[in-house]
C-alpha cells in the first residue's frame, strides 16, 4: 500500500456494480445457459463473445463472456459518477499501491475509458463512466423468460480475510448494510453504493475467487420459473442452492451453476436502504436463519467452491487459504457436523463444477 | 321435443368440456393470436385448420380453429364416459326432437366416433368418448408462454331463456354450482360435470351466440402475463376486460378477443364442487360484485357483443331476442344506468368487433 | 380375508378424502400451530378437541385434533356418495375379514352415522356420507392466514408393502395417477377417486404409520409465505422438506411438523386426472427429480419417520418392517449414499421429533 | 420569489419522501381502514392521532393521521441527507419567497427539529434529517396483512401548470425519470431523489390538491389480496381504480380511498433510476397505454377528485383552476369523449367521495 493513503478528492463516486467480465471454455453452451435458459438479452455478439444485459438494464450490458481455455472472472467493473471519478480512481489505487491500467474507451463494446486496477484484496477491477444506452426493454414483456433477469444486482466474492474487505470497501465509501459475526470475527459482510442491500459481498474463504453474480428478477415466482425449467430439461444440476429465502437482505434466490462453473444468483425483494444513517444488521453465525431464513442447510459445494480471478495481465491470482474461523465450522449449517472437513476443505482454486 | 322424453338409461355421462370448434377468417392470424400470444400448444396443423391444446391437456386438442369466410362456433364437444353413452347421446337428443348425426372417428383428428345435435337451445353439441391421447405436456414448463393455458375450462353461451338453459343441463345431469337471480328471473347460471364451477356456463341475451372459451391457467401471474405481453405489443385492444376476480366462481380473471371477436377468458382459482351435495351459491342481481368482486364495471361489450353459432349443415343459426329480463337493466354495472340503452342494445348476432 | 371378496354392489362409491382424526399431546401447542400459523379456520372447539377446516372446505372439517397421552393417528375418514355407501362398504370390509364398527351420528361433530374398518393394511378408515354443512368462507379473504389451507387433498400413509396397498385400493375402486417404480419393485403410488393427482398415496417403509396430510392452497405465493412466518418466529425447525416442486403430481410444497411431529404437507397446482382412460405417469426410481424436480435431496427424516396408527379400539397398531426394497436404498437422493443406514432405519414406530 | 434564487451551497440534499401528515375526521374509522385493512403498523398512537409506517421503514413513521373537522393534507415530508441541509432548506425557500417556520424537534412524534415552507406549489414541505428509529420488521411476515404496505414511495400531487411544478422540483435537485407530453404541453412528470421511478409525481389538474399517496409492496399478490379483502367485507367501493401495470412507471398498482376520500395507491415493481444519466421516458399523451398499460380506461374520479392541503397556519389553500390543456380532453381515456366536462370539471377542493 502507498505511503499515504490519502488521495486528494477522496475515493472515486461508485455509483453501482454495472457488469463483470467472465471467462467461458464454450460459448455456445454458455449462449445456450445465459440466454437459452436464463433469459438475458444478447447486446452483442461474436464468434468469441457475449454481451448480456437484463431487461431493465439501460447501458450496453451487466455480463461479458469471453471464450477462453479455463474459466476465470476477468475483473468486476463499477459505474462511477463522473468522468473525473475514473481518474479519480486511478489515483486512489495507485495510492494504494495497487497496479492500474488505462482502457481506451471501446476496448469494451458499450464501455467509455476506464481504469483497472488490481485491488488490495486480489481482485482485478473496473470503474467506468461513459457507457453507451442500449434500447429499453423495460416493458417488453414479450421477451422475458426464464429467470427473467432484469438487472445485475451485487457481486459476491470469496476472501481470507473478510475483515480486511470490509475496510477496503469502506475506504471506498461503501455502507455496510448486513454481517454474519461473533464476538471475535466476521464472517461475512454485505456493502452497498446503490440504494440496495448490496453491490458487493464478501464470503470467507481462500481466494481470492469470485463466488456469484448476483442478478435481480421482479418476483419470486419468476425464481421458481427458472427451477422448473431447469428440471423440465432434466438438467437440473445446473440449480446448487435454494430456491429460498435469505436471512441476510431477505432476499428470495436461488444459486445456479453456468455450463463452466460459475455461480449466478438470482435475486428478488430486497429493501431500500438509501436513508444516511441506515444501521448495519448483525446476524450471529449460529442463527440458522442467516443463510436461509427458512433453515435449509446450505449445501457444502457452496461454501467451498468458487472460481479463480485474473490479474491485470489474464494471469490465474494464486489463492491464499482462509486466514480467519470458518463459518462453517461454528456455524449452524446441518453438513459442518457432517464428514470431517466436508464444510472447510479450502480446496484451492476449484475450477467449476460437474 | 319428442313424444317420450325417456329414453332407457337416461342421459349420457358427460364426463367434462373438451373442446370447440371455431370458424377463423385468417389463420395466421388466428395462429399469432392463439399460439404465438396466448402459448397454446399445437397438436397438428394444415394450411387451413389448427388442433390446439393447453399445458395440462392429455387428449388431442381443446380448440380446433377452422379457416372460412366468416367467425363462428362451429360446435361444442363434451367427452362422455363410455361408447354407449355416445349411442346414449345420439338416443337422448333425438328423444327431444333434435337432428342428430354421426360422424366417423377420425372426421375430426384425434377424435373417435362422435354424435352431433341440435340442442333444444340451438347450439350444435358432439359428444366424444375414444380419443388419440397427445404427449404430456405437463412439466415441460420451458414451453409455457403468454398466458400459459394448462386445459380448457368451460363453454359459455347467450342464450334468450336462461331458466330453460338451465333446465335442459340439469336434464342432462350437470350440477349448478352459482347462479345470478332475483325473487323472479334467473339471469345467469354455471353448471358443472367434472369438479370444478362449471363445464358450460349461461349469459342471458339474443342467442344462440358463443359468449366465450374458458381456459384455466395455474396462477394469478400468468393472467397479468398476458396482460403485459398484449401491452408490450401494443396490441392491448386484444384484452376486453380484466383482470380482476369473478364474485361468482371466485376465479381470477381477464377476457380477450381473438382478431375475429372470439371471446377467450384466461381463468385461474376456482374450487372443488364434486361433493354429492354440493349446495348452489346464489348471488343477487344488485350485488356489485357478482361480476367483479373487485367492484369494477362491467365493459358494455362484454355483455352486448358474441358470435354466431353454426347448425350441423354449417347454417348461422338465426338469433332469437332476450326473452327475459337483462342482467344490464337491473344490475349494479354502473353502465346500465349510462347513456339510454348501452347496456342492453342486444344487437342480433353480433360479429366480431374491433 | 374372508371367503368370497364378492360383495353385490361392489365395494363404496367413495367420493375423496375428507378428515383425519389425530391424537395430539397439547392442544394449545396444536391451537397455536394449525391455527395460529397454518390459518386454519376453528369450526368447533372443547378444551380438548379442536375441529378446524381449510377455506373452501363447506362440510364441518378437515383434521379432528383430540388431546391425548402420545400422538397418533385416530382414523383416516373418506366421504361416500349415498348413506347406501356406508353399508356397503360396513359390508365390503367385512367380507375381508376386517374388523368393522357403526358409529352413531354426531358421536363426530358434524358427522352423520359412519363405519369404521381396520383395513387390510392396518389402518383404521372411516366412511360417511351425512355431514353437518359449514359456513362458506371461500370468499373471507379477510379471515385468511400462513399457509391459507383451502382443503383438504390427500393421506400419505408407510406401507411395509406397497404393491399390496396399490392392489386394496385398486379394489376399492381408485384410479393410479403416478407410481415411483423399477422393473421389479413399486416404490410407491398415488391414488385417488376426486379428480386430482390423489386422495391417498403409499410410502414404503415399515408401517403402518402416517406420513403426512396433504393440504391444498391457491397459489405457490402462500406456500413461500408459511415458510416466511415461520422463519419470523424462529420456529423455523417445523419446516422439515422444501419448499420445491414434486415431480410426482407437479405440486409445489412444503413439508411442516406439527409440535407432536404430525406432518402436514402444504400443497398446490397439480392437475386434473378424470377422464376416463387417465394413464398412469411412472417415474424410474433412479430420476432426481421423482421427488424434488429441482433436485433438492430429500431429507432422512422424511423417509423414516412417521407417526403411529390405532386400531378400533384405541390401541396403537404394531409396525411391521419394510418387506420390499427401499427406495433410499437405489434412489438418487444423496443421503442414501450416506452413513451407512441413514436413509433405512426402518426404526419403528418413530414418535415425534424435535 | 425573492431578488436572487440562488443560495449558497444550493438546495437543501433531499434524500427522499419521508411521510405525510393527513388530517382524518374520525380516527376510529381511520384506524380500521389504514391498520385493519391496509395492513400498516402502528408506530405510536393517542385519541387523536396515529403514527403508520410500513415493514421496511427504519424510521418512525410514513404518515400521520389526525382528527379534525374535515380531511385534508397537513404537508408533505422528506428527509435530507445532514441536519445542515434542513437550514440550507430554511434558505432555500426562504430566498424564493416563500413563508418558512422552524419546527422544534418532538412536535412530530419521532421527527427532529425541522423547517416547513409553502412551497411555490402552494403545497406544505416539511424537511428534516433526525428521526427517531423505529423496530425492525422487515422480516416479520406473521404481522404482515392485506396490501402488505413496505414503505412509502411518492407524493401525487394536482397542480394547475406541470410545467411550473416540474421546474420548481429540477430546481431542488430532483431527477426527472417520465412525462405524458405532447408538442406542446407537458401534462404530468415522475421525479424522484432515491433510485426509484418517483418521490413526487404532478398530475394536471385545480391545485393545489393532493392526489394520493403512494406505498411500495413487495409483489403483485398483495396489490390483489388488498382487492380480495374490500370484496369480502364488501366495502369494495372503497377500491377505485385498478388492478393494473401502468405504462408509467411499470408498477403494477391499485388506488383506494380512505373513508375520508384520501387516495391511497399501492404500488410494485418499478424500476433502477439511479445512474447520472438516467434519461426521461417519454410517453404520448394519445398512447392508451401511458395510464394503464393493459388499456382500461381511467375513471373520471380519479382525474376529477382530490383532497385540499392545508398552509403553515393549518388554513385550506385556495385552489386555482388548471391553466393548461386537460389531459383528460386531448388522451386516449375513454371518458374524455363521454358527457361534456365530464374529465375536467375541475371541481375545486373536492372533499371526499364517497
Amino acid at each position: 500500500m502507498g505511503s499515504t493513503g490519502t488521495v486528494a478528492g477522496g475515493p472515486p463516486d461508485i455509483v453501482r456494480t454495472a457488469y463483470a467480465s467472465l471467462r467461458v471454455t464454450d460459448i455456445a453452451q454458455a449462449r445456450w445457459f445465459w440466454v437459452d435458459l436464463l433469459g438475458f438479452h444478447v447486446s452483442d455478439e461474436d464468434a468469441s463473445t457475449l454481451y448480456l444485459r437484463g431487461s431493465d438494464e439501460l447501458i450496453h450490458h451487466n455480463v461479458v463472456l469471453r471464450a477462453a481455455g479455463a474459466p476465470a472472472l476477468e475483473y468486476l467493473s463499477y459505474r462511477v459518477r463522473t468522468p473525473d471519478d475514473v481518474a479519480r480512481g486511478a489515483e486512489w489505487f495507485a495510492a494504494r499501491g495497487c497496479r492500474t491500467r488505462w482502457i481506451p474507451a471501446g476496448a469494451t463494446e458499450g464501455v467509455g475509458e476506464s481504469v483497472r486496477a488490481e485491488d488490495p484484496l486480489g481482485f482485478t477491477v473496473e470503474l467506468f463512466c461513459d457507457a453507451a444506452h442500449a434500447e429499453r426493454l423495460i416493458q417488453r414483456f414479450e421477451l422475458r423468460r426464464g429467470a427473467e433477469p432484469a438487472r445485475i444486482d451485487h457481486f459476491n466474492v470469496v476472501v481470507p480475510d473478510v475483515r480486511l474487505a470490509f475496510e477496503h470497501y469502506r475506504s471506498l465509501g461503501f455502507g455496510c448494510s448486513e454481517t454474519i459475526e461473533d464476538d471475535s470475527t466476521l464472517y461475512a459482510a454485505w456493502m452497498f453504493r446503490k440504494q440496495t442491500v448490496h453491490d458487493v459481498a464478501f464470503t470467507g474463504g481462500a481466494g481470492p475467487r469470485l463466488h456469484h453474480l448476483g442478478f435481480f428478477t421482479p418476483e419470486s415466482h419468476s425464481v421458481l420459473r427458472i427451477c422448473d425449467v431447469l428440471g423440465s430439461l432434466h438438467v437440473e444440476h445446473h440449480r446448487e442452492r435454494g430456491p429460498g429465502r435469505h436471512g441476510v437482505s431477505n432476499a428470495f434466490y436461488v444459486y445456479l451453476r453456468d455450463p463452466d462453473g460459475h455461480r449466478v444468483e438470482i435475486y428478488t425483494s430486497d429493501y431500500y436502504t438509501g436513508d444516511p444513517d441506515h444501521e448495519t444488521l448483525r446476524w450471529r453465525v449460529d442463527d440458522p436463519r442467516r443463510r436461509d431464513f427458512y433453515g435449509n442447510e446450505v449445501v457444502p459445494s457452496w461454501y467451498t467452491e468458487a472460481m479463480p480471478v485474473l490479474d491485470l495481465d489474464g494471469t490465474v491470482c494464486p489463492v491464499r487459504e482462509i486466514l480467519q474461523v470458518s463459518e462453517v465450522k461454528v456455524g449452524a449449517d446441518g453438513f459442518a457436523a457432517g464428514p470431517a472437513g466436508a464444510g472447510s476443505s479450502g480446496s484451492g482454486p476449484a475450477a467449476g463444477t460437474r
